[in-house]
This record gives C-alpha cells, structure tokens and sequence, in this order.
C-alpha cells in the first residue's frame, strides 16, 4: 500500500519537476496531534505515533522520529520502502542535513506552506538557495493521491466558564495586551490552537482528544479578531464572543490579514508556530517581533481556580483509576481480557465521574513486551491477552470539566522476576526523589531532571525522552514552556524556570525491548516553600491520587527517605479516595496503601 | 583614602566634562587575576576581592561584586562611601542598568578601552548613544591619581617541557588553525593569557599566582605572532619560538595589526575577551567571527600525558597537605598559631616537594566566623587565633611542574557542636554524591549540579556560587567552560558539555554569617564509563588525595551509599599517600581514613 502511495506521489513530484518533498505532522497550527484531515505523514508512510517528519526523493523516502517511537516506527516502517532515522543518535543526519544532501543543484523542494512554520520555511528556503533551486509551496501534494482524505473537522464551538478558567476573556485579553506594549507590538498574530482557546475561554473537539477550535487571532490594542468555521459556532457562542468585543472572520481569511497591515505596525508573532504561508502574506517592511506567544507563558501558570478545579479532577481520575485497579488485579486470570478491554473498563470507570467529557489521549494500555514501546497502542486483532503474570502499564488520562489529568501506573498482574522489581523500585525511586526536590527559585526543569534520571543511569539505562511536560487545561496534554529535561535538545529553547502554578509531569520509566516496560507518573504543582536570605525555595505538590502497585515494590532497595516519602503519599492517596469506594474497594486500598517498612 | 581618592578622580572627570566613570577588575586580556599594575579597581574603591566593578558618578560611588564577597566587601567599603551593589540578589541593578538610570542626557561615559572587553564596550556605546551622550575611552583616568602605580610586570618567560605539556607548540598551532578554517576564519586574534600560554608551550609570572606571560597573539594560515615584552624573553626561549616559526613582536604593537588586515580577510576573536580598542582598531568592513578562542575548549581538555602529571601533582599535594593536617591536629593548642602562621607552614609542607614552583592561589585559612566570609584573606595584625575548639577551613593549591593544585578541607581543632557536625557531614555528602554520579555524555555541569546542592537545598541553605570551577594546568586555577553551576547566570554562556579528561573542581559548602563556614573540595577527572544502547555514560575520577576529617563527620546522617563512597575514597587516599609519609604519620592517617560504619 505505502510502496504504490509513494508511487502516485512520485508521478505529482515528476509533473512538477520536484526533487525533495516534505511532510511533516502538522495542521496549520503547527499542533502535536491533528485531526484527521492533517494525517498526511500517517497517510504516506503508515507510521501512526504523533511525531514525525517525512521526506520523499524520486528514489528514497525516509522517516524521522523521536525515541518514544524507534521500536513501533521500525516494525510500522517494516515493507514499506520507507527508511526509519533515529532522531538525536549519533550518526543520524536531521530532516534538513538531508534535504541538503539529497536535493540535486539547481533542484525543487517542496512542502504545504500551510503546515510548515515559518521558521523551519525560511530554513527550507535557503537550503534550496545554498544549491540554486527553490522552493514550491503552494499546493498539498497528498492532496491529490487521498482520494478518501477527511474533510476539516468543524465541530461545535463551547464556551469553558470562568467557574472552570477562573479568569475571563476579556481579563486575559487585557493582559496579553500589556505584554505586546511591554514587547513595543501593536499587533499579535496567534495561530496556536491551545493558546488561542485558552485566551478566549472557548474549547471544540476538532482534534482527537485535544478539544480545541480550529482557529486564527489577530489582537491589536481596540480589536480582538477569532478566525473561525462560522458553522462551528452556535448563536450563543457568537452573541457571548460579541459582548466581550470579540469580532469572528471566516478561517482561511487570516491569510488576507497581511495586506491590510500598515506601514508603522509591529506584529509580534510567534516564527515557529505561525505558518510559512501567513508568514509570507505579511509584507516586507512591517516590523515583526520574532518571540513566544504571550498567551503560551500565562496559560502554563495555573490560576487558584484552576488549580482547586484540577485538584477535584484528578479525586475523579484518582477514584476511577483505583476502582479500575481494583478490578483488574481482582480479575485478572478469571475472565478473559486483553490490552483493549482492559482500557475499555478504564475508560468506564472515568465516564462514570461527573463532568468527565473525554480521555485526554489515546491511552497505552501495554502488556510485558509491549509495554517497552513506550506509546504503543494497541489495535484490535492484535491486542496482548492479559495473564495473571507480568506488568500491565497504563498511561492514560481523562478531561473533565475541571480540567485534565495524565497517570501512568504499571500493575504486576502476578508473579514476576526479581529484576523486574528491582526495576519497579528504581522508577518508583526517581518518581519520589525528583516529587521530593527542594529548590531555589529560577531552577529549570534542567536543574532538577537528574534527581529522577540519576538512579536510572547509575544503572547504565536511561528512557529515551523527557522526565516530564507540562500539562494543559482542557487543552494539549502536553504543554510548554515547563519539562523536566537532562538537557536542551538541539533546537530546542533552554527549559523555562519553574513558576509557582505550573503543573509537570513526573514520569521516568524503565523499557527493556523484548521483555517489559515501566513507567509510573504523578503530575506535580510547583509550590512556593520558605523564603529566606538565599532566595524563594520552591517544592512540589502531588497532583496525582492513586495508589502505586506495593506487589512490585522491594522495601529492601529503598532508603529510610524513600519509604519515608512512599508512605506519606500512600497515606494522602488513601485519605483523599478512599471516601468515594465502596468497603471492599476500601479495604482493598487500605491494603495497597500499607506502609512499607 | 577612598574619599580623597574619589575626590581626585572626580577633579579628572570634571576637568573632561564626564558624568560617569567605569572602573573593572581588569587587565588588557579580561583575566580573572590582574597584575598589581592593574589593580585601579581596588586602589579606588579599597575593596581587595578578585572580581567587582566600580562605577563613579559626579556624586555616587558603587562597587558590583558577586555572593563569594558581600561579606568582605560590606566590611571593606565600609567608610569608604562607596555602595555596595550585590549582584544577583533581587532588586540590585547591574553594573549596565545603573550607568543608564545616572548618566544624564547627551552626558559622557568614560572608561579606558583597552581594559574593557569588545562586547561590553559596545554595550557601554550603546547606552551612551540612547542617552545622545558619549563614551570617553582614551584615557586611564586612574592613572594621573595614581601616583606610585607598580610598573607593567615583565617577568622572565619560560618553556613548559612537552613532557609535561604533553603536546608541541606545533601541533597545537595546527589544531587552533584546523578550527579556523572549520569556522571560515584565515586569521585570529587572541588576548586570553591562559590561552596564548597554553598555544605555545610558554609561562611566565606576570600575574601573582597565576604563570602567565603578558602578552598577545595572532595567527593566520602561515604566520604565528606572538607580541611581549621583548625584555621578558631570553635567547633561548626566543630561538626555540623562532625555531618553531613564531615571529616575536612588541606587546604594545598588537594595536597596530588590524591596519595590516586585508578586505576579504576574515578574523575570528572572541569579543568577550578581546579589549575594545583591539576591536576597533580593525577597520569596518574586515568580516570578523565571533567566538570562542579554539583554545580555550582545546585546553580544558587535558591529554593523558597532562593527567599523568596532574596526578603525580597532586599526590605530592596531599603528601603536603596531610603532613599539615597531621601537624596542625597535633600542635593546636600546644603552639601558638594563627591563620597565617598555619598557612605558612601549609606552603612549607608544599614548597619541600620536588618540583614545586608556588602556591596556585591566595590562600584561604579561615577560622570558625571568618570562614563564612567564601574568600577571606588573613591580614597581617588581624589573623584570628587558633585554639583546639571550632573549625578551620583551609582552601588552598600549589603549582608543580606536573599541574596545579585546588582542594578545600575544613578540620575541626577540638570540640564542636553538633549542628557544625551536621552541616558538615551533609556538605561531605554533598561532594560525594556529585563526585560519584554517573552520567550520559552530552550532561552539562547544570544537569549534574543538584546533586552536590540538593542536600543543602533541602535544609533550606545554599552556597552562593557554583560547585565547581574547571582547573587550569599551570594557568588560571578558574578556568572555563566546564563548571557545575544549578542556572545559567543572567549574561553567562550555558554550562559546556563535559568532555572526557577535563578537571573540575567539586565544592560545595555552608556559610553561616558570624559562626562558621564550612567546604569540602576534591578536583575530579571526567573519565568515560561504558557505553551501550542509552549513549557513551561517563564518570568521574578523584584527583584529590587528602583525609576529610572523621571528626567532624557524624555517620549516622549518612546513607549505606554514601558510607562506602567515603570509605572507597578515604581508603584509595591511604593507599596513595601512607607510602611517602613518616610512621608516625601513616599511623595517623591510617585512624583519619579508618572505614565509618
């Protein structure tokens, strides 16, 4: 199937003249998931994880991804003439070094420049420079080999209270107005989605399990622009957009914005996340501020609300989850069930809870092997039967009104090695040091990444990814500028400093191919500690209520600390759930919160 | 004398019609330590650290320096009418804020251009320009009040044997022009002294404690210039340049050298050391790269036969040093000592090992309060007096042939309290974690650092400071770029990639204000440790061999973990030093490195 796609694609690059084509995963918005429409890579190669980059020559085609998906991009990869590249290992030429390579002199590069970022365009540009070609960007080749391609989701447009936002539109609008006077703009061209939804306390459902509106925004200092599918909007969306002086333009007309810019005017503008097209439309000798979106700063700081609603969400995440762990160790090897009605029962357990909406992404529900593909998903026909043996890993999350939630927990489904203990105890100790971390105010995720690397690598293993990401509002699961890192990968920006509101992953894990996967994750609020003359020390709050599996703890490898702060969050687990489970879930908890000693 | 000195100064600044005068810590080569020729900074403001600014307006004096001195300087400045600005802390200016809020409109900034790097000069016009002012560069206002100003220093230079220095002159010129061309550059300009030293194989003692020659160089594909005082070189040291094709010319002739350059050369320099009339002494329209000297990575990592010396050093270093700690814990109370007598018989225990040339760097022996000042210096007439009760902490290094030397212990001299006891027990944890962490190549000292803090952190206390400083080999016992520091200070480059055979030092410690002050520093060698699926992991190598002292060490505050780190090293410190001591004295340190349970 890939190899006769390629084919057709190669026939449009030929009638073009076009040497190189790029696809990379990526709607208009430059957003981590996409809705259907958008799955142009997926469509090309057939690897489906969320991060990837394509690049198609009349001989070769490759795929870039990240570690998180080497093992399941090299089996989806598997006969279809696509070559898997390693993102980050040695030896690996990045998308562009490649481009660079491949493109003949004189050659065509081409890419939608609707679903590129001006940045990586402008660097696309002068690689076809450097060799005496050029670029050809107006046309989505796949467009025309996706016979069946989904057409723009449009789904309704709602309006999240500030009960839930705790701060309204028109408060935030102000503030984002004084941080382009404080920048010396007079316009801000937004065109992420998650920034844009948080700015106008509006949510959709135009991306799976990502509930945002596809849309544009223009802010000057008198207009508040949203561009938008006019259908998606119900009469009282518009009439509340409408009080708040919120005027609606049709989506694709952002792109005529540029010309009516004027000579005098400052865009600020975010390079990579607006897209190459708008980019281009703005006119040459408009000053433009190349910076993040103010909005992408303000929406990482929880508000109190924010933080009393997330609170409340993850007591409903925490008892669902529990009430799902109950019954899968209850269970397990008494009725039949695999990795997806596991997963199935899980999400039961969440859509009993008020205000629950959705699952906050595709949950990796992975047995034993499976499991060390670390966003593995299962698919129907081919799911793992579940064993009362071994490791069930579970990441998974839900959205609630109140905001949502992302837990791993990894569930020993019977007996299982020693080493896998060992394992388990050594992810459940960074989990606890990096939770525990005590730290001076202007500490980045840098600072602190090792505090949970560091028992992994004094084992000589590491995982293949972050420590942790922040995480949105009814909004992307992952959300910047906030991550615990070890370092700054290349290109990216330095980790931002850890401000008091922020949420954070906490997820290191341990994943031996062929054999078993481990990851457990609670989310974390950044909280101020004491202030004294050495500066703000900072601290986290568990955000996260659920209990860690004990039959996979080996006491002897922990230190006093360690089981000291084990037991602590234990206890906090039991008192905080145990009041909405029945008496055997109860008991059951009381049990799998025992103290260690 | 402050007062009367500003006064003078004020009379020169009047007399040109200037509004605000800079004076830095500098020489013409932005090192760390300067020559008693250029010591303005401290002969206007009294203060005797080695790092801090002083800014001088019609009717305002401020002195900037950094957390290691605002004890000192608090003190120093005292009657002095000079602010102290403690950079960093919250709501301080800087040095650049400051000269902007107080020089008037069209107002004229002075600061002598060749001790003021090329980056901050331009920085320097830059405010001088938004004000419609200008910068007065050509003069050393200092030096007309100045009146018995020591001479420029031009000491006799000579050649650091390939034996010890591992690599000829030869083959590191060709290295430096291999990065040349790699960075497009055909000629280079460098002032950094520790570099130049380092390119040719040369040392000097122009700078107290710190071997180096005045002087500059520049290289281009087929000439190496190298510019001194020509009085300074014998004829042997000027044939053996001469035979390895460096041409010799007048220091002060460096001036000169950007007339000579060609349009369509291109001159790679590192404006943060290069001085400001180097930099504008090269005509406009010459492409000049700005970067870091080549040098300066290539020297931080030492080849194996710099760290055979540098281990042959520093056991003839912690021969010495033992031999002091025996005597002190012997004779304390039993002779009169005081800091400085203490520290001389230190240097005597050095100086009677072969090949030992000087001490590295000003000693610091500090007893109980005054140890909280990070870098007091003992004045003759005020040195504290030492009784067998509290702590002294003794932070000191020689040079040897072989390398230089830096290592901090802190020794109790009879009782002290347990909170002492506590603290210094989790400052020992606190080297001992860094020293023993094991690490993924492509950590930077900011990913490591948290180990040697969190401990303190914890208790809510900090150094305010890095942990560790790279080591120079016969050079600046502060040497960049490899550092242990929790953040990238405002200004600051990040953290350099640690790279197998580089030397930092580790040094954590506890400053209590008015009672005591505590540090542990050993040097460690980043070695690499195995490599597999993860990446290249490293570790590191103690090069420190002295006994931390079991006195003041309570075990019970230690983990299992950092138990056997402590016994590992103080067991490792025996074996290497016990055979070059007297009976009596491998008796003892047999007792001070006995395993703790």
């Amino acid at each position: 199937m890939i190899p006769e796609r390629l084919k057709q694609l190669r026939a449009e690059m030929e009638k073009r003249n076009m040497d190189v084509y790029l696809v990379p995963t990526a709607d208009c918005h430059e957003s981590e998931y996409v809705g259907a429409h958008f799955k142009a890579r997926q469509f090309i190669t057939g690897f489906t994880g969320s991060a990837g980059t394509a690049v198609i020559t009349r001989t070769e085609a490759g795929l870039w991804t990240d570690g998180r998906y080497f093992i399941q991009a090299a089996a989806q990869l598997k006969d279809s003439t696509v070559t898997l590249y390693r993102d980050g290992e040695e030896g690996v030429p990045s998308v562009t070094e490649f481009i660079e390579d491949r493109l003949p002199e004189g050659g065509v590069l081409g890419f939608d420049g609707t679903v590129i970022n001006s940045r990586l365009g402008k660097k696309l540009e002068e690689i076809a420079e450097k060799k005496g070609g050029s670029v050809y960007t107006k046309e989505d080749l796949i467009n025309g080999i996706w016979t069946d391609r989904p057409p723009l989701s449009a789904e309704p447009v709602w309006i999240l209270d500030v009960k839930y936002a705790g701060e309204s539109r028109t408060e935030k609008i102000a503030r984002v107005r004084t941080a382009m006077k404080k920048a010396g703009a007079d316009t801000h061209i937004m065109t992420d989605l998650a920034d844009i939804c948080w700015l106008f306390n509006i949510r959709g459902n135009d991306a799976s399990h990502f509930p945002i509106v596809l849309s544009f925004a223009v802010l000057t200092m008198n207009e508040a622009r949203l561009y938008v599918q006019e259908q998606a909007l119900s009469d009282e969306v518009r009439r509340s957009l409408c009080e708040d002086g919120v005027s609606v333009y049709p989506y694709a007309s952002v792109y005529e914005y540029g010309a009516s810019l004027q000579a005098g005017n400052t865009v600020l503008l975010d390079e990579g996340s607006v897209n190459y097209n708008i980019r281009r439309s703005i006119p040459e000798g408009i000053k433009v501020i190349a910076a993040h979106n103010p909005a992408r700063d303000m929406k990482a700081v929880k508000n109190e609300t924010e933080l009393a609603n997330l609170r409340a969400a993850h007591v409903k995440d925490g008892v669902a989850f529990t009430k799902f762990m109950y019954w899968l160790k209850k269970n397990v090897g008494k009725i039949p069930m695999d990795e997806i009605t596991a997963s199935d029962y899980l999400e039961k357990c969440r859509s009993e809870q008020e205000g629950y909406l959705d699952i906050s992404f595709d949950t990796i529900c992975a047995y034993n092997a499976n499991a060390a593909m670390m966003h593995y998903s299962a698919k129907p026909g081919s799911a793992a039967e579940i064993h009362p043996e071994g490791f069930l890993l579970v990441d998974s999350g839900g959205h609630y009104l109140e905001g949502s939630t992302d837990i791993t927990r990894t569930m020993a489904l019977g007996p299982i090695p020693q080493e896998w203990k060992f394992h388990f105890t050594t992810v459940l100790r960074s989990m606890l040091n990096l939770s525990a971390a005590k730290f001076l105010y202007g500490s980045t995720g840098l600072t602190l990444d090792i505090l949970a690397r560091g028992p992994l690598w004094d084992l000589n293993l590491d995982y293949k990814c972050g420590t942790g990401h922040g995480v949105g509002y009814l909004l992307n699961i992952h959300e910047g500028p906030n991550s615990f890192r070890w370092r700054n990968a290349p290109g990216r920006e330095a980790g931002a400093v850890l401000e008091e509101g922020m949420v954070t992953t906490d997820e290191p894990g341990v994943y031996m191919e062929g054999s078993h996967g481990i990851r457990t994750e609670n989310e974390l609020i950044c909280r101020k500690a004491g202030k004294n003359e050495y500066g703000q020390f900072m601290e986290f709050e568990h955000l996260t209520y659920a209990p860690i599996d004990l039959d996979a703890v080996d006491p002897s490898y922990l230190t006093a600390k360690e089981k000291q702060l084990l037991n602590e969050y234990h206890q906090m687990v039991y008192r905080t759930i145990a009041p909405y489970l029945t008496e055997e879930e109860a008991a059951w908890l009381a049990e799998y919160t025992r103290p260690v000693a």
